[in-house]
């Protein structure tokens, strides 16, 4: 191994310890202390290495190396630095950790590749601040207005622009984040799995072809909120009644669909709400997730059709309303043919999977080439204090995208 | 009739005037100004045709009219004029008027029957400000003890107590309106159906042959909270599709165990309750009404079937607590055969039904034989500000329970 597990164990628990809820898992919002911490140790370990450091304009951090090649598209690998309220120190710093280790073992070996690398920490994925998320990758594709900024507020109501100002960034120049597709040769993002398949299946490394694509369908079931012990059973319309039947059918739609397709439904209200009252509205959301959008359009349609038969059954109106709609995103297949190559290379086992999750790679993708990789979560748990992965099975992570690097950016292993 | 339309319609908007949220609903808790108002208008109504009046140790009003029997038990004709928050005019004073009403009518036609009748006003039945209901009926049956009074408390942190004694009553001397057995001969109520019956057949009166017996089941359904995108359908516990499934199947079990029996589920929570999170826990109460404990039982056998099937299929564990257990009430035989016997007499429709909802009649039951009858609700509706009975029914129902008095009391119509 050319990586060194001390270093990625230290760089770990380092950043860990900038947290606004020790004890209760890891909180590092965007444009607070906690991310000033983990900012200047990243910059300073960039530094260490020789990397030109600076931020754009909505506090990415880049540390870049230049390559043999002048005026070449450049090679940028990274994640995310910032956490949910109370969650873990691997979301994320995972794939951060990666891009400083990577520049320590290039710098050491003294290594020039002939493409230039940018390593890179990127702020507010999560959205665990202000909501929305992957901020600072739809930043760098174009995809933040100027309005998002005064409009999203955190709890304190504080905006995001007001916040970027407070640390010292300019919100009137978040357009000059922007990268052009033509400087950009390839991102790679490394990320823990935050689900139970690698280690289920006793893999190393996950090579991911799809981040899924999303739907959330809200659904609106209303019947009439009568007195549940006069109301005869033959003379009701029992909202729940009729929701809890095409509810109970929704994992079997996802089976069906195939395709990884899974969908969920994680938030259900109903009203009035008492225990003698038959309830008059249930509302629920489906969110759906899918390797392909005929699959998640397949899931929505049976979900439509029982609905509807329901609705004739048991007396009921329902509305749906699309919450939220993101294409799959294919992942590169050259990129991901040269990951498969280096697992046997280094003896590292694989599988190729899908990403349920969305990522930075997501937004990225709309201008370059990307690689995603996932190391294995321990009892598939992420987003809680809980979270872990061990630091060798990051260290494997990390290991190979150091020699895809290389492969890509057109270096070699001393 | 002997009873007159007027005068009914009068006392039902008089007493609708003593209202905490006008033009809202009427909100009429128990030992308020509103309580205060309704109070002294339904005393000075008793005392113009005669009563004795006097208040109980609970606050329930009472104006008794002598019999020609010394010593004879009496019989107590009523309802509570309480209400719920935002609720209507007719559920409870219906059957405050019918006593007012009839009382009028013996007293104008001279008459004296050979039982002493009780006129009673009864506080507190819906339990709208302290919880828990049938407050006044439990008092006259010995069900209240001393500490009830201090736990239960309203939204103002308030106990049963403290509002007992600000509206001048004594909390410690509460057993002074347990009534005897061998004083009481019988007791009739009349109320709103406050469902849909008796409109969807079209009958005027409905002569209750039990009220229904309720179990409240609160069942907890539990699961792992994963990530809804990155665990796959064959490797997680959804407590929403496992509870799903039950619930689904409820409003069969309640049709098939029939004798009226309802079933359902009105309150619902999921945790953790996000659009991306796996359902860890679902927690719902399955409110089970019939006129037959049987048929209550069966229904809860199949609940527990179905728990325990979806727990084997969907790999998910639950627990069941009993909340509530009431027994069916069976009503006097003997009174219903009155009440039917006088809807011949008087040319008025009639339907044997069961009572869905409790009622003071259901505790009074406890130490007297028992009638109960049902005017028809517009809709269906109750406790809610549409809550409406013509004022035609209401008297119908007064002038069949008038009639069945005399019967019983032994008095004969002029």
């Amino acid at each position: 191994m050319y990586t060194k597990l001390e270093r990625i164990k230290k760089d770990i628990e380092t950043m860990g310890r900038f947290n606004a809820t020790p004890g209760k898992g890891l909180t590092r919002f965007s444009y607070t202390p906690e991310d000033r911490g983990a900012r200047e140790y990243i910059k300073g370990e960039m530094l260490k290495v020789g990397l030109k450091v600076y931020e754009d304009a909505v506090g990415n951090i880049i540390g870049r190396m230049e390559g043999i090649l002048k005026y070449a598209p450049t090679i940028i690998i990274g994640s995310h630095f910032d956490s949910v309220k109370n969650g873990g120190n691997f979301d994320g710093p995972s794939g951060v950790v990666m891009a400083l280790e990577i520049a320590r073992v290039i710098h050491e070996n003294d290594m020039r590749l002939k493409y230039p690398i940018e390593f890179i920490a990127i702020v507010e994925e999560e959205g665990g601040r202000f909501g929305g998320g992957l901020f600072g990758s739809r930043a760098m594709v174009g995809k933040v207005t100027r309005e998002e900024l005064d409009t999203f507020k955190d709890d304190s109501d504080i905006s995001i622009a007001e916040a970027m100002r407070a640390f010292g960034l300019n919100p009137d120049r978040i357009q000059e984040a922007v990268r052009k597709p033509r400087d950009i040769k390839a991102f790679i993002e490394l990320h823990i799995e935050q689900g139970p398949v690698l280690e289920a299946t006793g893999k190393e490394i996950g090579i991911v072809d799809y981040i899924v694509g999303i739907k959330q369908l809200e659904v609106i079931v209303k019947g009439q909120p009568d007195h549940a012990g006069t109301t005869p059973m033959t003379m009701r319309s029992d909202a729940l009644d009729a929701a809890s039947t095409v509810i109970s059918q929704v994992s079997g739609f996802a089976k069906e669909a195939g395709e990884g397709t899974v969908a969920t439904v994680g938030v259900l209200t109903l009203l009035p709400g008492a225990p003698n009252i038959v309830p008059g509205q249930v509302k629920f959301v489906v969110d759906i997730r899918s390797r392909k959008s005929e699959c998640i359009n397949q899931v929505c349609k049976e979900i439509m059709k029982s609905l509807e038969k329901v609705s004739e059954v048991k007396g009921v109106q329902y509305d749906i309303e699309n919450k939220l709609y993101v294409e799959p995103t294919q992942l590169s297949k050259k990129i991901m043919d040269c990951f498969i190559e280096n697992c046997k290379k280094l003896n590292l086992s694989s599988e190729i999977m899908l990403s349920g999750a969305g990522h930075d790679a997501m937004m990225i993708e709309n201008i370059t080439d990307v690689g995603l990789i996932f190391v294995p979560s321990k009892g598939g748990r992420s987003h809680c204090p809980e979270e872990w992965t061990d630091y060798e099975d990051l260290q494997k992570g990390i290991e190979l995208v150091y020699h895809t690097i290389l492969d890509i950016g057109g270096g070699r292993v001393t």
